[in-house]
């Protein structure tokens, strides 16, 4: 199979540049909003419209297994996948409390899980039961890693057909992570030392164990760094590949992507490296505790709405920002301007 | 009219302390929600609730005029402020529009505009008509400060008994980042060249005017740095004794503050000065860019939520914080437990 990537085109100028001076004549002191007008000015050049509208926004959770869970890289068990997939049908993941805070619309996705999760609600998109252990073999063929791909674009273009007017991509997988530091590195050449984390919170000797894994990954697989299947089929991961297509089928869709921590950016990463007008879509939700997570921000030159130290993934972290979106559309469509209002402007 | 002060009661370590054990058992690595968690364990203490409730929260915006303002401090003409007033009646303010996207009870309060705003939903409780200028005299008497704390307290119990969970103060008041900046330097001997900033928008002559106009009223009236009272008659303004009040109100009611920025926040320490078990019923909304609000932050050690270069006021910016603190008390409530969701903990 190969995967044809959607046409994708830039950023709006004309819409950004009107939407600039309609927020100029709000009432309130010329740029005292800060971020927000930059972020409306975006959003309309994103979407085309001069008053954007974010919601409702959807949230993709896309769920896999890593073969490289096995070398002792994260804090938890692998059946906790699937049991944390579980718990998002029910509603009880950190994701879901935010996501319905804000209304979103909500889809988990098993791109392959080790075991099936067989449950109503589990959009069934497997591709394999897992990945492969880096250290060993690749973690998927080329033509699995395009599949990953497509099944990104297509729950993009789902949740979307559904209203989503604003595209959040979140992920579970034990192993992530250290999936997530080696197509860094490959992409960019970081020094796993610099990126590698804790993750969801290894002890000291399970850190150094996951750096090591790292580099031993891509001293064997020497991922092409010009060429993002090539490294998401050595070192990624099937979700990570889904997390890549969503973000682009959602960019060729004109419909802005909200990112959430370490591994989503990078996900966003791939996908910027595939297409790189995708970039023209991203707003960065927060800076994640993840040291790798600066690294990759850095790389796609986004700065994070929030800093809140956090480190759960699934989304969750862009669910917390969206309000500040959402905010900055509803000053350009609800506050008054300095005539309308009678106001002074000087 | 000497104002008794109301009884403050310290956090209550044991609801924190619940909350605490209850936030470790949620379906998350151990501190992955960060901030949030700290958040939740905080309202614990401050409602004395295991699982806090901040829904809906109120929003107090208080305006008044400053005599000040007749020394060119400021980039608006004085008229502003009562044009805001019947702008913010109308909906058309910043603050309004967040406030609405959060569910908030509004209340606008006229402490003493320059010309009556006469309009129906503003609050009257007028002190008298802007406050004195400071370079020439007391911004108010001892007995106008004391009465401006007293519309504060009262227009506090007033959107509790409304049913207000969280409070939030704003204000509109042409002049009163000059009246701000002069509290703070009398309260903490902070230096006016390093805290007096541009406000809504002064060029470099306005801004050097504002720092001699402040160096030059405390010259003249010398308040006594451990006499809140005396600082917030001789240089501060009505709207901000307001606010102090509210903010103190709020404490004695255990009903959390969240602050706005540098208006609200140096408010904030004339009530703590006032009384400093108010300090535990604070929470910081934003960062603002006005230079002297993360002084005045440090003064009360309160880190913010936000940091997205707002300087608007109006309280505006804590209603964009407002969400953050919703999610962490949702988190408490609607997280699974590894134990109901049957997630394995390690």
């Amino acid at each position: 199979m190969a995967v044809i990537y959607p046409a994708i085109e830039p950023r709006n100028q004309e819409a950004s540049e009107q939407t600039r001076q309609h927020v100029d004549q709000l009432t309130k002191p010329l740029g005292s909003l800060g971020r927000l007008e930059q972020l409306a000015i975006e959003l309309a050049g994103m979407t085309g419209e001069t008053m954007p509208v974010v919601t409702p926004p959807g949230v993709l959770v896309f769920a896999a297994d890593h073969g490289v869970a096995r070398e002792g890289v994260s804090a938890y068990p692998q059946e906790v996948t699937a049991q944390m997939v579980l718990n998002m049908i029910h509603g009880g993941a950190g994701v879901n409390v935010f996501a319905r805070q804000i209304g979103a619309i909500q889809k988990i996705v098993d791109v392959g899980v080790a075991v099936e999760v067989e449950a109503p609600g589990v959009y069934n998109k497997r591709i394999r039961a897992g990945s492969g252990n880096m250290l060993k073999e690749a973690a998927m063929t080329a033509d699995e890693a395009q599949r990953s791909i497509a099944v990104g674009l297509e729950m993009a273009e789902a949740i979307i057909g559904e209203g989503a007017k604003v595209v959040i991509v979140g992920e579970v997988g034990i192993g992530n992570t250290t999936a997530s530091s080696a197509i860094l590195s490959a992409l960019t050449g970081a020094d796993p030392e610099q990126i590698v984390g804790r993750g969801t919170g290894l002890d000291d000797a399970g850190w150094q164990r996951k750096k090591t894994v790292v580099r031993e990954a891509l001293a064997l697989h020497r991922p092409d760094a010009t060429n993002p299947l090539d490294v998401l089929a050595k070192v990624g991961g099937l979700e990570i590949g889904a997390m890549a297509g969503a973000i682009m089928g959602a960019a060729s869709r004109r419909v802005p992507v909200l990112l959430d921590g370490f591994i989503a950016t990078v996900a966003a990463l791939l996908a910027v490296r595939m297409e790189p007008l995708v970039a023209d879509f991203l707003i960065a939700g927060h800076r994640s505790e993840e040291p790798g997570h600066d690294f990759v921000l850095q790389a796609l030159g986004k700065e994070p709405l929030l800093s809140l130290n956090l480190r759960l993934g699934e989304g969750s972290g862009a669910t917390l920002a969206f309000p500040i979106v959402e905010a900055a559309t509803r000053m350009v469509r609800e506050m008054a301007t300095f005539a309308s209002a009678g106001v002074s402007d000087r």
